[in-house]
């Protein structure tokens, strides 16, 4: 059984799926191991029981690989794909003892990942058509950062920097610590990887010419009026990017891109998500039942 | 510092703790690096943005401390406790590097477990005055399952079992391995730790009864109505414990603790809740801003 | 080859086994290393010297799953089962070298728990016929608590908690923290996994009539005579289920069980057990040798 | 808090005491969570309940300070030492929680370590007055490899290779693999670590003095008679080291110390040792009694 | 003593650091275990044997914390500094066994690290006063990444991506896959985390151009003589970042400097840097001797 | 697909496979994810750009196997062997996207590992036709002693002890804490696994004198004279190994082999050594590129 696909080598992932694995199952899954004979063997469906945009299937698969190789999986959907409630996902094959085991870690995966894939699309919607792109942030739940920002794209909206690592982005208090705007550019252009953007938040007009013309690479526009987020495109926008952010909502999102800003981004598309439904049926020899 | 208190050995949540900063670290936090001289000192608080019920600010330790043991921090309330918008909750004190760093890993985990902290509350004060407790389930988020749980107890709401070793619980899929709802309480009773209670899933009357004589120590009444539920209650309560959950919302929940139940269990007390806001304010040698 | 079976998923066991084979190998195996030649395949077989019961196959399994995915193994009895000195219990066949590394790492696991299962057995059986269960304790070796108490199991003996998350037992200095056996009661009734039994250390019988009386699922009656323990069976037995313990033997188990209580714990049956001794030959292309 | 003294860096000691940690902590210790208040600190003592020789005092101190680095400890008394039913051997200071949490593992540390130590002793005794020195093996408790060997130091015994890394030992399948005696010894120096010695399998004297000539350094003599292995001495004794081994006892190896062999060789010293009694009692501000 | 300074959080140098550690003590440093008292301490001085510039003090600072807090380090130059022979860089106090022990590893990661960042130097000063700017690759010692990357800024060079989420860089085999320049960099640019730079591998000046028009952001000038840079400088210089690179040596990187592209990189700066010697001199009590 | 062969089970060397794919995949592999489908297949060869003796292709095969277990790979010449530039060494086949994300990590293991045995074998040719061996020293970059020390021998050289428990080496700190020669050879001899040669430092022909004649097995001869060499071996030459050391050339080698000792040991034969240059091309259903 094929263990990685889309994250082969991700070390964030593969720590986050036995991450689940070990918190569930701890010692050890006393019901199963007391109730469920050793050679009996089980089919699995993966079914949608609400309408939304599926996200996590490889992860599924990770965790039934991780608990037992012999379990097969085959997803009938991609992720990114529109599901509705009762379609099937996905199907599994193996020895059932590892199929009820896994299935809450699994599931929860997929109900996560989904449920922010679905928030995402319909966030996202309301810019189509516009110039501006909704961006995700760092605002995320522990451990799972890699798969958040994946389902965000599942989603149709976009990724800002992964981490810390992926992009410099000098806050207020980087640029206090150097003294005001152009030196805080100059400071960070120096020294980091050169295949980074340099992105400042700049508060006033003023600091956004400064920021342009010391080179940075993008603007973040920490709670700006709409207005005066056109007033810094009409001056720098085109030789620099844009991105407004602060307690955004689909409305706000919308004024905003009306301005020509390029990017929009929302913490909210992270952590406000809910989950969306999926349950798992199990066929041992012969009979189906919901295992959740 | 004082590095783990509650939370002492406990290896789910070092992980979680460490993969959270793995994750938003990556090869190293470019902008702080180039731009905070190395020997710059700060102070910082963290503040409530919202009113709600603080929880996490053990972990919220962890994470500066883990980072860089020369940081110091005091907590102003403990977890559990009500906050009102603007209170202080704790302070930091370190070289203001490690501080800026940690900043955005630490907030992540005090708000998503003040969310499901205050939550937890609001949900649970439906149940007050009346014999029913609210109960989460394993619908956690992969990794947080420790802290999701610990921040339910923070509300004031109850813990079911905290993985699949933490209690026996025979859904439909094991009764049918089995046979019947006798011969698998039968099955778990004979192996399974004898100080786990023995739980199980019924539909019916008949099997409350059933499983009653068996020796099952409790039963999961799923998606029974409230009259469903009474009738088991009038039947074989006192003498086994009764749980109920499917899709519970408050309101559902109090009908049915009117019915006598003794726990309501509701998956939605932990994936269902939103995030509390909290900033962190950082003095670096003088000036104050947010280091959000 | 199937790499888990019995343990899918099981963390603990994983790291055991790894650390097994990490520290016997350490920076690489130099004998074979230098002397077998890469591509030479051998076939081997486990068999045992004494007559015992056997535990383990699945961890011998594992051990070489890790090591080589490429070596088969099969199994000819199942874990629980007597074997005869002399039976073959198991057979590999695969490259010659991960089967001479990792025999002794192999055979430590299998020797070790099958001397628990053949002891455990052998104390178990003085309890038959009696109503009482013979429990072990968490006296276990560090890094094989569940490995050990899996052997217990498979001797026919039961398993009292797996860990400090799996139970709650009241002791001595908790009660004195509470300010007695009821006060200690509530406290922990009141805020641990509801899934849990309360038990709780009491020295007297108005000890146990108290902590029968506050709610607690078990009693363990700790250095109690079997007089002793009688009178408190006779007062809330029934109720309640009461387990005795203090430096138990084989005798001391047999009289505390006419007195009618449900368990007699005994540490002596994981930390004093001796090794049941198994050999592996191996057959390097044609020739038959002991590999130990 | 000193964290590591002795084992300082060592890898496999960390890592199997984290193992002992996190299997007895799982979840959280949910007695002491919900039982001892949060500020609460303790003093306890270490006693011995027999007489032994101590081991593993290091190992205690590490699985406190791993827990919670504000517990103090101070041994009274040094490994290697001999102690009497009632001694007081290490005292501890902190936080009560911790100190209740850890008592299990790390007397579980303490009392298979000294129970190691102790049998070491006597065994060691019978040998005294011999030119042979007692040698454990590699049969030895998985991940417990390093700290049994330091046991069976620390008890007056020696230790033969650490792992297959720190020796090369030429069993009767790497002879067979080889075709001799002689080619094996020649292979295995030809590619060996030029830091460790050359030790081959012998049974007969013949093979003994073709290994001699070959430039081994070292004969294990397997199941030889006494007087086989005086005649083996005799032969090629002063040029080449000679070990003994197979089944032995006290009194056999006596036996072939008598024919001046350098070592005897004993797996029994490590995997028949029992335990050790040592109990743990605390003072919670104020009272005294046994945490165990 | 503070453990992480620069590298705080950062699992990658942790883990290095830890498997460095690990790997040289294996089951235990026996040469110091054995002959050095338990209590005895020391202080070094770590000193120069060549001029350089000096790079990993804080790795240094790490190594030994992670071996024993108890010891203190204190450094008298900073990385980046040049140093001459016989100059002290760093003194070191605490038990004399973890000093002797831990020696050889901290020297390795200081003598390797001092050796890039010293070549880094001096292939960066034939750039002095061209506009252009040494870059690294990712030809790094495997798990050595971070600290190499750091190390040829120490020296004064700059970094290019640090690892393949860092960056986008679209190569032969990527524009093969998309059918031309143009769809590749469109691919890419339409997922990729709006905070990284788009770079794309050109061989001719019209795919320079194609690119530079497809809103890359960077090109990759592979193998092109000075000349061909010189013409895609001019075409498109100013709008986009030019890149030259292959088997580049300080001779090669001048001549393309001339030419005015924007960056040189250089493997060799990190591969094919020797080593800087230093060493560790320890005052065991009184006497003053090379631990080395 | 074979995961491990000669490395089985080797848990430093799977350590650093895992952080050198963690350390350059990061998030994730962004060009790859974005540009190459799902799907896609390809097949890729490993090619030598120059001539020299290869090491590393099973490490290569443990790279890809665990970023895909899907990828198939075949070598075609064996570690040790001499290579032509030009020369295929192995050959791929699999999904594209693995394959392009893991050539890096690959082919830098690869390269330094060649570099390292070309190296060696140069230098060794040197000793060829005396009785001297050259040797490694403990001089070897974090994380990857295993394998530049299994290069070396693929190279024809020979390993000196692999750690500090792979050898007992007293050197002039260990003398002066025991108070001379004699004293700290007896020290160690006491307590050091019997299976491990004694080394000792000595500085002159009585020190070399009083170490033979108390038991060391080996001399370490630092920095002496090739006359003084000859005389120590002239003096005890035979009874006990010689080795010299101290900034080793092929020349100055061959002086002391000409001397008689009985090896040669040279740090530079690792850190020293340059990379060795190979190139993976791969075919992406249909046309050659280079992955490069």
């Amino acid at each position: 059984m094929e263990k990685t696909g889309i994250f082969a080598g991700n070390g964030h992932v593969r720590d986050i799926v036995r991450l689940a694995l070990s918190e569930d199952i701890g010692t050890g899954d006393v019901t199963t191991a007391f109730v469920v004979p050793a050679g009996m063997r089980a089919s699995g469906r993966i079914v949608a029981k609400q309408a939304g945009v599926v996200a996590g299937l490889p992860v599924v698969r990770m965790v039934f690989a991780e608990l037992d190789p012999a379990i097969t999986f085959r997803n009938l959907v991609e992720d990114g794909q529109a599901v509705q409630p009762g379609q099937v996902v996905a199907e599994l094959e193996g020895p059932a003892a590892p199929l009820l085991t896994g299935e809450r870690a699994a599931l929860n995966f997929l109900m996560h990942m989904s449920g922010i894939a679905t928030g995402a699309r319909a966030f996202a919607a309301r810019l189509e058509g516009t110039g501006a792109r909704l961006l995700d942030t760092r605002k995320t739940t522990p451990g799972n950062r890699v798969l958040e920002k994946y389902a965000v794209q599942a989603g149709g909206a976009f990724n800002h920097r992964m981490n810390l690592a992926g992009g410099v982005l000098i806050k207020n208090n980087h640029i206090a610590v150097c003294g005001g705007v152009r030196a805080a550019v100059l400071a960070a252009s120096a020294k980091s990887p050169v295949t980074l953007k340099i992105e400042i938040e700049v508060r006033t007009l003023d600091e956004a010419v400064e920021a342009a013309q010391a080179g940075a690479d993008m603007l973040l526009l920490d709670h700006m009026t709409p207005s005066m987020a056109r007033e810094v495109r009409d001056r720098v926008g085109g030789s620099i990017l844009l991105e407004v952010s602060g307690n955004m909502t689909p409305d706000k999102a919308a004024s905003y891109a009306d301005c020509g800003v390029d990017f929009v981004s929302a913490g909210v598309v992270t952590y406000g998500a809910g989950w969306l439904d999926f349950s798992m049926y199990l066929d041992l020899e012969g009979g189906a039942q919901n295992a959740g």
